[in-house]
C-alpha cells in the first residue's frame, strides 16, 4: 500500500494536467467534457463514413479499378484534411464578412486563437480541435461525395488539384453562408446538418464532372440507349451502406454540438434513423414495381437518399413527417436516377441523385414540414406550409438551395473547365479499357482475380 | 474581437436551445447528457451489428446468394424500425397487463408521450427517443439471428411478411414479460442484455424456418449423410465476428442504461471480453482435437457462443465464471452444431446451436454462478447454486427458457405454416440452383466473379 | 397513469444500483461517469483495430493464405485477452519494482483489487475494468503488428505459444518501465500513447521472425533480387487503413485516460488527423517520384507510419510539428521499406519499417519538437532540442528506444529460436504452396474462388 501511494504521488507529480483534480470538476468544466466526448464520437462517426463512401464507390464499380477508386478516398482525405486546416477552415467559419471568413489559416489548436477567429462556432463550448475535427469530416463527406461523378475515368492528378480546389475555393463559400455567420444564416436558412451545405454542395461538382468527363467507354449505344454496367461487389457495397447509415448518427444528432440539451440529440437520431428506414423499403418496392425485381443497388440508394433528406430536417421535423420524407426521397431518388442516365449524364454511382435530388427536397421538406415546436427548440427560421407558415419559409429554403447549386456549378464547372483544357481530366481509352488501376497505379486491386480472367495480357 | 461578439450573439440568438446556458448546467442535466451519449453509442455499436450479422451471412454462404443475403439485412432492419416505431415499441414496453403493453405506438418522441407510455422504461433518465433506438437495436438483432435459418432458400416475400410479423407479434411479447414489467420479470428472471430475450428469441424462429423450408439442395446424401456447403468468404466472416464483439460493448454494458453507476458498466464489459475470448480458444481447440483441423468457421460460432452466454450473466457472475461460461459456451455450440447437421436440421449458419443452444446455457448460467454482491448491486433474483442460492434460481432461469421457447417455437411455426400454405416459403429448385442474386433481384452480387466462372449461363 | 407510477416503483425496486438516485450525484460521480465513458469509447476504438489489422494483413497476402490470416487475429486476440487478464496485466501495471509488477493477477474486476494492485494508473479516476480493456487494446495491437512478421508461413500452433508468451514475457516488461512506473518513467522517458511500447515492441517481435522464418517461396531470385508478392485484395486493404486510422482517435486521444482536461484530447486527435494525412500524401508522393507510379500499398503504409510516429508526441508536438512527424514519416518507411526488401529480409506487409523505424522517428521527435507548453501540460519529460532544450530529452529518448529494442529483439528472437530447435516454425515447401488454408485449416477461405482457379488440384 506504501508502494502504491508513492506511485500515486509518482503519477500525479509526472501527469498533472492528466490526473483527477483534488477539488471536484465544477459543472462547467464536466459540460465542456461531456460535450467534448459526444461531438468527438460524432467527429469520429462522420470520419468513418469515408469507410462507406469508398466501399460503396469500389463496390458500384468494375474489378478493373477497385484499388484505385478505394485508395483514392483515403488520398484524398489526407489532402482535404491538411486544406482545410491551413485554409478552407479560416475561410468557412473564421470572422470576416457575410460572404467569406478570414481569420484562424493554419489553426494551432489553442483556445486562445479558436476565441479570437472562429466566433461563428462560439455557439458551442467544445475545444477549438473539436470543431475542427467534426467540420473537416463534413468537408470530407462532401468531397466523397463529389469523386462519384469522376468514377471509373478520371486520372488521378485529377484528384489531387481538384480535391485541394474543391476545398479551399468552393465549399467555405457556401458553408459560411449557412453556418459561419454569412448571408443566407441571416435569412434564416434552416439545414440542421447539412442537405444544402455537404449534400447538394458535394453533389453539384459531381454532376458538373459527369458533364465535363463525358460518358464511360461502353455505357451509351450508338442510339443514345444506356447499358448497365453493374458494380463488381455488392457485399461491400451493402456494408458501404450500413457504416454510412451509422455515421449519420454523428453526422445529424451531432450537429448539435452538444449533449446538455435534455436529450435534443436522441430525438434527431430517431428521426434519422426513421427516415432511412423509410427510404430503404420504398426505393426496394418502388423498383420492383417498375423492374419487376427488387434491386438491391436502387434500395442502397434509396436508404442513402432518405438520411440525405432528413439531414436538413431531421430537428425541424416530427416523427411522421420524416417517415413522410424519407420515403418521397427513395421514390424520388429511384426516378430521377433512371431520368439521368436515359437523358445521357452517365453519374456511375448516381451520385446527384442520391445527394443532389435529395439534397434539395430535404432542404426544401423543412418548408412543408418544420414544426413550429421545434422550430422554437432550434431557433432557426419559421414553420413550414403544412403548419400554417405559409410560404415563407419555403421561399428561403428554396433561394439556399437555388444559390448554391448556382455558385457550386458554375465555380465547379469553371475550374474543371480550365483543367480539361491544361492538364486533361481523363484517361486514354486504352488504359480506361485496361483499368484505371493498372494505368494510374501499376498494379491491379485483385491481382490473383485479375490475371485468371485473362485480364494480365491487357496490361502486358 | 468586436465581430467575434456579435457574431456570438447572432449565434445565441440563432440557436437558443443549443447554445451554452450562462447558468452552468445541473447535476441532473449533467447525468441526464452523460446517460443519454452512453445508451446512443451503445445503441449505435448495437446497430452496426447489421454489418456483423450481414458479413457473417454472407460469408458463411456462397456466391451466388451473397448480394441477397448481404441486402436483405438492410432491408428487413428497414422494416422492423418502421414496424417497431408504429407497434412494437409499445406492445413490448408500453403500460398494460402482464402479458403485453397496450400503450406508446407511433411514438412521437417527446417526452410527455414518453412519461405516460413507457412505465417500465422509467428507472431510467435517458430520453424516450435513445430508448426506443437502444431497444430497436436489440430487436433488429433478434431478427438478423432468424435469418440465419432462412438462408439460401427462401422467397424475399417472406422476409417482408416475417419481418413485419416477428417485430410486432413476437419478440414484443417475450419483451414485455421479462423486461417490459410482465410476468417473468415479477419471478426475478435474470436476463442483464437478453440471452433469452434476444438471442434465444431469434433462434428459435431460425429453428422453425430450418423445419419448416427444408434442407438445401444438395446438403443430405441419399442416405441422409450431411454434406458441407462451405461460405465463400472467410475473410467478410471474420469482420463480421469482430464487428459483432465490438458490438456487444454496447449490447452488454449498454444494458446499465446509465453510466453513472460508479464503473459498474466496465465491469460488464470487462466479463464479456473474457467469455468471448475463451469460447473462440476452446471452439478451435476442439475442432482441432475431433476433426484434426483448426477450423475457423468453429472458432467464429465459439466467440459469438460465448457472447450470446454471457449476455444474461454478464452482470451477475464473476469474471472467472465469465471464462467458464464462455469455454463451456463455444464447446456446446460446436457439438450441437455437428449434432443438428446430422439429425438432419440444415441450419446454414448454424442460428440455433449459436444463438439458442448458447441462449439456453447463458440464461441456465446465472442459476449457477451469480454471486451474491452482483445480484446485490443489479437487485434482480437471487444468488446461484454455487454459492449456496440452491435450486431457486436455476428453476426460476429453467421456466423463462422453457417458455419462452415454447411460445416462440410454436407461434414462429404457425405464421411461417400458413405463409407456407398461402404465399409460399422456399423459391423453386431452378431458382436456388441459379441462386437467389439472380432470381430475386435479377442481377448477380459480384457479375464479373460469376461471369468467369461460366455461371451466366445458368442465369440465361 | 396510475399503472406509470406503479411500474416506475416495481422497477426502481427490481434494479436499484441501475436507477437514477433521489439525490443528484455528485460532480466525483459524474466525472468518474464522463471518463470511464470516454476511455471505455476509446478502448473500443482500439479493439477495432484488431479488424484493421486482419483486413490489412489479409488484404496483403494472398488468396490461399486469407482465411487463416484473417482467422488468426481472432485466435490470438482471444489467447492475448486470456493470458493478459490472467497475468500480463499484473506483470505490467502491478505495484512491484523499477522492472517488473507483481500484483493484480486475474483480475477480479473491483475497485478493492485495483486499489490494492495498480498502483501505476491510480492517477486516472475510471474503474479497474476499463483500465483492464484500454491496456489490453494496446498489447492486442502490439501483437496484431508483430504477426505481420510471421504472415504466410508460420505454423498455427506458433501463433498460440509465441502469442502467449509475448503478453506476459515479453511486453510487460517494456510496458512497466515506461507506463507501469518503472525505470524508463523515472527517467522522464516521453511516450504518449505507445509508439515505443506498442508499435516498436510489436515490430520488433516481428523482425526477429522474419529472420528466423526466412523469406517466403518465390520471394528471392537465386541472384537475390526480390520479386513482388502482392496482395490479393486492396480494397480490404484500404478498409483495414481507414478502420486504424478511426481506431487512433481511441488510441492517443484516449490515452489521457479522462475527458475532463480542458478539452486536451481533442488536440491529440487534431494532430493524430493531420500527422496521418500528412504522412500519406507524402508517400504516395515519393512512391510516385520513385516507382513512376502512385503506389497504394505505399500510400497505406504512409498513413500508418504517419499515426505510428505522432503515438508517441501527439500530446508533446505542435499541429504545424504534427504534419512535418507524419510527412517525414511517411517518407522514411517508404525507403526503409525498400531497403529491408532489397536488404534480403522479407517482412510481408512491411511490420518493421511501418511501425518499427516510424516507432523510433516518433519516439527520438519529441525531443526534437517537444515544445514547452505542451510539455507543460503532459507533465513528462523536457522541451526538445528545436525550443532550446538541447540535447537532453533526445538522449532520454534514445536510450528508451534503444533499450527496449535491444530487449524485446533479444527475447524474440531466443523465444523463437528455442521454438524453431523445438516444435518448428515453418511450414513445410509443399504446404506453403498450396497454402495456410488448407494446411493449417483444412478448407479454403475463399472456396469457389479457389477451385475456379484450378488451385483445389493442389489440396487433393
Amino acid at each position: 500500500m506504501k508502494r502504491v501511494l508513492l506511485l500515486t504521488a509518482i503519477m500525479l507529480l509526472a501527469f498533472p494536467a492528466l490526473a483527477f483534480a483534488a477539488e471536484p470538476p465544477t459543472a462547467d468544466k464536466l459540460q465542456l467534457a461531456v460535450d467534448s466526448v459526444w461531438v468527438m464520437l460524432a467527429a469520429i462517426l462522420v470520419i468513418f463514413m469515408q469507410a462507406g463512401f469508398a466501399l460503396l464507390e469500389a463496390g458500384s464499380t468494375r474489378m478493373k479499378n477497385a484499388g484505385h477508386v478505394a485508395g483514392k478516398t483515403i488520398l484524398t482525405f489526407g489532402l482535404c484534411g491538411l486544406a482545410f486546416w491551413a485554409l478552407g477552415f479560416g475561410l468557412a467559419f473564421g470572422d470576416g464578412n457575410s460572404i467569406i471568413g478570414m481569420t484562424g489559416f493554419f489553426f494551432n489548436g489553442t483556445e486562445e486563437q479558436a476565441a479570437a477567429s472562429f466566433g461563428a462556432l462560439s455557439a458551442s463550448v467544445i475545444p477549438g480541435s473539436i470543431k475542427f475535427l467534426f467540420q473537416l469530416a463534413f468537408v470530407g463527406v462532401a468531397l466523397a461525395i463529389a469523386w462519384g461523378g469522376f468514377a471509373e475515368r478520371a486520372k488521378l492528378s485529377v484528384y489531387f488539384v481538384f480535391g485541394v480546389l474543391f476545398t479551399i475555393v468552393i465549399y467555405p463559400f457556401v458553408a459560411h453562408w449557412i453556418w459561419g455567420g454569412g448571408w443566407l444564416a441571416e435569412h434564416g436558412k434552416q439545414d440542421f446538418a447539412g442537405s444544402t451545405v455537404v449534400h447538394l454542395q458535394g453533389a453539384t461538382a459531381a454532376l458538373a464532372a459527369t458533364l465535363l468527363l463525358k460518358p464511360r467507354l461502353g455505357k451509351y449505344n450508338k442510339d443514345g440507349k444506356p447499358n448497365l454496367i453493374p458494380g463488381h461487389n455488392q457485399v461491400l457495397s451493402v456494408l458501404g451502406v450500413i457504416i454510412l447509415w451509422i455515421g449519420w448518427f454523428g453526422f445529424n444528432p451531432g450537429s448539435t454540438l452538444t449533449a446538455v440539451n435534455d436529450g435534443f440529440f436522441g430525438f434527431i437520431a430517431m428521426n434519422t434513423n426513421l427516415a432511412a428506414a423509410a427510404g430503404g423499403v420504398a426505393a426496394l418496392l418502388v423498383s420492383w414495381l417498375y423492374f419487376g425485381k427488387a434491386d438491391i443497388p436502387s434500395m442502397l440508394n434509396g436508404v442513402l437518399a432518405a438520411l440525405v433528406a432528413i439531414t436538413a430536417s431531421c430537428a425541424f421535423v416530427e416523427p411522421w413527417a420524416a417517415v413522410i420524407i424519407g420515403l418521397v426521397a427513395g421514390t424520388l431518388t429511384f426516378f430521377t436516377a433512371q431520368w439521368f442516365e436515359k437523358a445521357g449524364v452517365d453519374d456511375p454511382v448516381y451520385a446527384f441523385s442520391v445527394h443532389g435530388i435529395a439534397g434539395i427536397w430535404g432542404s426544401l421538406s423543412t418548408g412543408f414540414f418544420a414544426s413550429p415546436r421545434l422550430v422554437e427548440i432550434v431557433g432557426v427560421g419559421k414553420e413550414g406550409l403544412f403548419y400554417g407558415g405559409g410560404l415563407h419559409q419555403l421561399g428561403v429554403q428554396a433561394m439556399g438551395v437555388a444559390v448554391s447549386f448556382v455558385f457550386v456549378f458554375v465555380l465547379s464547372y469553371a475550374i474543371l473547365w480550365v483543367m480539361k483544357k491544361t492538364m486533361g481530366l481523363r484517361v486514354t481509352e486504352e488504359e480506361e479499357i485496361m483499368g484505371l488501376d493498372i494505368s494510374e497505379h501499376g498494379s491491379y486491386g485483385y491481382p490473383e482475380q485479375m490475371k485468371r480472367s485473362g485480364n494480365e495480357t491487357i496490361s502486358a
